[in-house]
């Protein structure tokens, strides 16, 4: 039995089916939607996917038809029995309760929005994105013009790009982060970039700015968002504050739940329950450069932590080997990517570090128009070991990251990077790729530099 | 002292005064120009780049100032006394000839572009394309608005680039090449997608069409390419047929020269003559997957074995750690990469190879007109080990070929790469990034997947 009918959870049951032809697999999802691109929300809220059928990668019947797999949509799992090996669920499509035995369990319950405990919060015009109802529900504000004043609260991931996402509707946005910076989970020398390209494409945006509450209006159209600085009048309020695991099942089943509120699993998505699996937003991951559990909600991970839990339940051996925190965005023609650790986040996890911040151009200098890019590199002092980088830029800046995070998961050192035989020509690069460049800057803050 | 004045010449003349600050160094170098970008020169004939100027990094004047190094232009070596420890020089500004003692020296002399044993190859219009006064004689060309017609002779990545920069300014070009696919160094079947991409582009592209000679016009402007299936008039014809090591003063000397036909150097750029060092396009490379000599004339090895054998003469320690043979290009927003061993040459280096060719998308396939890309992965059969990468697609698509050449650095599994924590957003790939994608379909090919 699988809980939960996304990324990991769909995957997982499609890998153990094409493993074992004989297992019964059911699927339980609480909504109406299984399988789909939450990433890609925030491009279908502003008009850049035609569909919502277009996130779908595969409906509920085409599981069952391909997959001989029990889809049950509108079936919200809501109680499991460890000892008695059941689980109680709430069918919503017909208003009844049902109960169904397990032999092995996977819980896929994925992350919700946080919703910060603010006076206010529960009004209807303040939605957190995460599901396709979620995406649903916003066409209808969108398509019903109810959406002239967007406040976004926080500026993370998500944030930004519901920021742009309504922009591109015609929206006047507002942003509003409590840190000094957005994207939280860069350095703040890095982020400093971001703010410029914001405000350039319109946004109005509020740094250091903490919510005190919400205000409903009194002619019942949306309300304002309330903060030291004045009131934002909104007539919806996206709340972009990052998510949670949404572990409180398995937590009520006694399923042990991690420091950072996540399942906590091993490498083959074991829990500490007999038979029972977790994987995707729900669980935890092991970080390969802090060794130490992390909470990363992403489709990435979900999908291969899916395919790891999938191929385990049909009794075979897979293993999930971690992550390096690896993430990227792109707003207003800004591109972000992150992997490993932040400078700060390497203090954090005992790591005595150095660190580089090179300004530098997308394409060769000399070509008109070169597009420009911050990147950093983090290393250990001692060891000249490579512990993480970011990269804020204009097109074609962000994606090197990927050489980063595979430089990171063979623990390369700076020096390696600078011998790496990366790719040159004018339109790409310097002929010192800008991670390249940064590692050279790098090798000179380490002592045998 | 060091012969050559270009990338790999004037980087380890630096390197060396930043760690000797005794040392006296002169460097010669038969051109007006030291220090520039060679890879820029397509986009300065095309007009991408404003000026000559822009791509110089830096000026003899700048060497003198700054380093204080003796840099002599308009000065070639003509032969090389080991013996005697000195080399002979032609003095073209003076037009007469001295002879310099040294002590150490370091052979950069380039390399040459290949100009075919062919009847009427030595016709003023048909012009190879390497040094800044190539450029410069081209740059004339262009603007006395004699370049209407253009032939482009070979299909490498010279060849595309200066097809395109001719488009670019309004000629008619077309393209002769000898084998059935252009861009030779990539196997045919990823390459296939480039043709479409040029003819669309307007290029008048014959693929299997060996060049019989050349012929002069009556008139005397310009003339026709001779080929078996008709000739083609041309009032400039671009050689874009590779180069070859420019090793014949090396040889001449008695230094060793490899199978390659470049100067054989150790891991520290020493050749086998006592106190002589070579580096760039002259020199040979270790290639890190076939495990043999290659010639690799190209900006970033010349970069980087110049910063070692700099840091070599002065007394330092550095090794060149061998390529991968990455490469990149773009023409008429196709863009092409490869890095490694393509089908064929795994094969020719002896190893039993499996490899997955996939079309997918540059960006998450349900954005509106997502980009398209072929990507192409090539393991070792026993052991699952990559051995190489190649990648054609449209905008964004190749420079992911970094993230295989730095798989491929550390030696890494197709499984590795499945595991690797690469980044997603729907405006950058799909959850599975296309290195992934391909990835999962090799593991399929492999005894173990």
């Amino acid at each position: 039995m699988v809980i939960g009918g996304d990324a990991a959870g769909m995957t997982a049951a499609a890998n153990a089916r094409r493993r074992r032809d004989d297992l019964e697999i059911v699927a339980l999802e609480r909504s109406s939607f299984v399988s789909y691109s939450a990433c890609g929300i925030p491009y279908l809220v502003g008009g850049g996917v035609d569909d919502l059928d277009d996130l779908v990668v595969r409906t509920p019947q085409e599981f069952r038809d391909q997959f001989r797999i029990d889809v049950r949509i509108g079936h919200e799992a809501t109680a499991i029995d460890l000892d008695a090996r059941k689980v109680e669920i709430r069918n919503h499509l017909r208003d009844r309760t049902l109960s169904l035995g397990f032999d092995q369990l996977l819980i896929a319950t994925g992350a919700r929005p946080r919703r910060p405990d603010l006076p206010g919060i529960d009004e209807p015009w303040i939605v957190g994105v995460q599901t396709l109802a979620d995406a649903d529900h916003l066409l209808g504000v969108v398509s019903a013009g109810r959406c002239e004043r967007v406040v976004v609260v926080g500026g993370g991931y998500i944030g930004l790009e519901m920021a742009e996402a309504f922009l591109d509707r015609g929206a006047h946005v507002a942003l509003v982060e409590m840190g000094d910076h957005v994207m939280g989970t860069l350095d703040a020398d890095v982020a400093a970039g971001i703010n410029d390209a914001l405000r350039n494409r319109g946004i109005d945006l509020r740094l250091s700015t903490p919510v005190k509450g919400f205000e409903a209006a009194s002619d019942g159209r949306g309300g304002a968002v309330l903060t030291e600085a004045g009131d934002l009048p909104a007539d919806l309020v996206i709340l972009g504050l990052g998510v949670d695991a949404d572990a409180r099942l398995a937590a009520e089943a006694g399923v042990t739940v991690g420091p950072t509120g996540a399942v906590a699993v091993d490498r083959r998505q074991v829990t500490d329950a007999d038979g029972v699996w977790a994987a995707g937003d729900c669980a935890e991951s092991f970080h390969r450069v802090s060794q130490r559990p992390v909470h990363i909600a992403l489709g990435t991970v979900a999908n291969k932590q899916g395919r790891v839990a999938g191929i385990n339940l049909a009794g075979g051996y897979a293993t999930f080997p971690g992550v390096l925190g690896t993430a990227i965005t792109k707003v207003c023609d800004t591109e972000i990517a992150r992997t490993g650790l932040t400078e700060q986040e390497a203090a954090g996890a005992g790591f005595e570090s150095v660190a580089a911040l090179v300004d530098t151009t997308v394409q060769a200098g000399y070509l008109r128009e070169p597009g420009t890019m911050a990147i950093k590199l983090v290393a250990e002092r001692g060891t000249g070991r490579l512990l993480g980088g970011q990269i804020v830029g204009s097109t074609g800046a962000a994606k090197r990251i990927d050489t980063v995070a595979t430089a990171l998961w063979s623990e390369l050192r700076v020096q390696d990077l600078i011998d790496l035989d990366l790719s040159y020509a004018p339109p790409f690069s310097g002929v010192w790729d800008a991670v390249q460049a940064a590692a050279r800057q790098l090798l000179k803050q380490l002592p045998s530099g």
